[in-house]
């Protein structure tokens, strides 16, 4: 890798207060309620602890942050990988963190023998799209766009 | 529950062949791969074993299936849950079993504390999109719609 070419690394205990501080401060963002970052980043730390889970930081802040989730297919005797978050705070944009992010994800998956990797990202987030379609994903199934529904209980 | 109507059960062992039947029947009639109906049927079994997947069943043949896998949130200490697959065979739709079946789905969920739930679907499926508005599920954050952006690794 170029030197000065961003990379991620996969978070552990010692990234709690960072996990905690960049998932808090994303929701924050955008208008969503979170936890205190304290609190999300004992959880994150927990998650990742117990192996189906895993995060990956990116930039010296890190600024920026990539959560993945993954479980047994239903369709073959691999996994399947969920990209629950993807974060890179303001400031930090527009230098290859995104990039690296979900470049050291899609590796990630592959080591765990995932053989399918899907998200969900809102309509209007073009920088989103446009990272995602880089990185080969697709929002339509042939024709159709595929929609995200969900609620809370 | 008046006479007739429909309801949904929990799949367990016994059912394998009937959960294989449907699944591979589901994907079948989407054009869409799946291995033999018997590896899936028994796959599924496995995940129900494991405790963090469950499958609904409706109608007599069954007639009916829903998936839903669930994982710890990271953020709050409930579940999440994520509806993986829908389906009802050509010869018994209209007759109450995707509403038997999501509305079971949604009380187990609340049975295991999720506090969130979501699917993907294909934006032409009008039928699909009725029921999960029906069951208070949105496709929109804000103004905005939500896609599913996805890839096979």
């Amino acid at each position: 890798m170029a030197a000065g070419a961003a990379e991620a690394r996969l978070a552990a205990a010692p990234d709690a207060a960072a996990v905690g501080r960049l998932l808090h401060r994303f929701n924050t963002e955008y208008d969503e309620p979170a936890p205190a970052p304290e609190w999300i980043g004992e959880r994150a730390c927990e998650l990742i602890a117990a192996g189906a889970t895993e995060v990956l930081l990116a930039g010296g802040g890190p600024d920026g942050i990539l959560v993945v989730r993954y479980q047994p297919s239903i369709w073959s005797d691999g996994d399947e990988a969920y990209i629950a978050e993807l974060y890179v705070v303001p400031e930090a944009r527009r230098r290859g963190l995104g990039s690296a992010l979900m470049e050291a994800a899609l590796a990630r998956c592959r080591e765990r023998r995932c053989d399918h990797v899907f998200l969900g990202t809102d309509e209007g987030d073009a920088d989103a799209h446009r990272l995602y379609e880089r990185f080969g994903f697709s929002n339509r199934t042939g024709a159709e766009l595929t929609y995200v529904y969900e609620r809370e209980l």
